[in-house]
């Protein structure tokens, strides 16, 4: 029996992960179900993908991650299962699941939504009773029809301005204040926040405390920090604000 | 061994939980422990109530529920043990299971408090190993004595008005923003807000962005919604508020 | 296959915890990974050593204890496997493993850190590996070199004052405001909170709501409380607070 992990923005005060918990372990006896996060930021589709992507494909083959931030319930917006990867991934079809939507050899399938489903609900009566028969084996064109043009969402790119730099921007501002960027990593050059050079170093303790630093963060994406504080407070960053680098050779 | 499932308001930061935790472990090895949540709003005895009305039937037979939700920790009230519908509670005798205490066939026996249990950690010393021997298959009678009459607390019901009007109440606002009622779904009909009518509808998509409704929500009573938006900001509402509905027919 | 245990101040929204959660499970398939709190107070060392102390031996011999409180990660603190009482705990060098440290018999040992560790995630690329092997029988001499003086972190003591009081002072507060001291249990006497004389009960119900109480807590303190409210807030408590106590008799 595989492990259901799940992820939504539900927290956990209002017992709706519990009924969640309540169909899978009735519909998968003897699955492991694995929280991985039910505090994500309600209706933020794109934070969710962007955990999505850290963490698909670090559990093992056969895996089933049910994410559930879903602020389009009860529209004409599909359910859907991917598989990808060895791993299996069910959902809306908002884009949430985009990191496992463009590995090739992805496979998609819609849900059929029951007509005794919560049109408010999914989460319970659409996606937990479909990975609950991945996580028992089943698979995935018993669950529903191919779909061909899933939604992907993807992180902006960085854009090669005309005086060298390339600019960059904050796509998640984490719990310590550490702000992620969409540039990948490089070796040498400036970075600068606003018109703010902040020095490029392996890690929090190559600065001194409260010192301002760039670094390639453990996703391999470029991160800006202040040691022992919080790059958002101290710089005035949030999501969206721009970061450039420019090669310094 | 059954699973046991833990709901509390002790947060997680204190280390209570993890105490407890240990407990459950050590003495039922081998059972699932399954967060369901430790972020109930701290003594609010009603909010937990509607949550383990919403999850407890909806766990596999055998499921072990604890609840600790107790705000009179040490005072007389009793601790109790509940055995209904094929399932298992444990908890105070403070209304907190009155969900399966309401069950026609449900009985219930109060829990000996050992003297060196602490008397502000009936959590960790009374009811963890009540629910790890109900784990392990102990029959009732072994926990303690039959309890004639446990605490109920009901949700308060909706009033008929002179003038034709069903008047009920929000009960519980959740992450979102939505207000749950007292009211049972009904077909067709007026819902009004203080004076304010909102459409009666199938699910949020129905209406615009930002607009308020009326639905039918996943536990069967009647919800007041703001599509891509919180009713309870939006239209000023809170628990208590008070919610009317006529037939429109 | 032995359970893994979690504490961070990671929170769960940015995904750390998960990609730890996907090196556990495939490291060490079959374990348990139970989640004991990931809303730690963000660097707060102390505060995750006491809710450590809390917990570490209430859970089965053999379980491994992962706690990720490390402001120092990528500097030159060492990271660290303890073998201490039948059970094992996986961290920084920073003092959060005080309690286990302490114990006579403790075995420590200094993790290397992988070339491609990256420098600011150990809890991914250290320690979540290190507790991995341990949950699957790996001898503590196969992870690393013996570390002869690992960091020792300790409450503050209570300090005898000329005029026959005992001044020690808040060490904690909980999520109810209860406000924990480093003061052991005594019998009788007086307790003050400023200038204010407490009453020392057995527990909450022995005063009337509203009402400023001592008390002996769950792991042997004295703590003050209001009951049915905050002590902190009543009483303008907080960490560090001076609270004295006098033998009655």
């Amino acid at each position: 029996m595989s492990a259901i992990t799940l992820l939504t923005d539900f927290g956990t005060a209002d017992g709706y992960v519990a009924e969640m918990k309540g169909v899978l372990m009735t519909q998968a006896p003897g699955s492991q179900v694995v929280d991985l996060s039910h505090d994500m930021p309600p209706h933020e589709i794109d934070a969710a993908r962007l955990a999505v992507a850290r963490y698909w494909r670090r559990f093992p083959p056969g895996t089933v991650h049910l994410v559930v931030v879903d602020p389009g319930v009860g529209s004409d917006r599909q359910a859907i299962a991917v598989a990808s990867e060895e791993r299996f991934l069910v959902g809306p079809d908002n884009g949430v699941l985009s990191p496992a939507l463009l590995m090739p050899g992805s496979r998609v399938v819609s849900l059929p939504v029951p007509a005794d489903a919560a049109p408010t609900f999914h989460g319970r009566d659409v996606f937990a009773p479909a990975a609950a028969a991945l996580a028992r084996g089943a698979g995935m064109e018993s669950l529903g029809s191919p779909l061909e043009q899933p939604m992907i969402r993807r992180t902006p790119e960085a854009v090669k301005e005309d005086d060298g730099w390339l600019r960059g921007e904050v796509i998640v501002v984490d719990r310590f204040g550490n702000a992620v960027t969409n540039l990948l990593a490089i070796h040498g050059g400036e970075v600068r926040v606003g018109d703010r050079e902040v020095p490029m170093r392996r890690t929090y303790a190559d600065v001194a405390s409260g010192e301002a630093v760039a670094l390639v963060g453990s996703s391999g994406l470029i991160e800006i920090a202040v040691r022992d504080g919080s790059a958002a407070k101290t710089l005035g960053i949030a999501r969206g604000s721009i970061i450039r680098i420019r090669d310094g050779h």
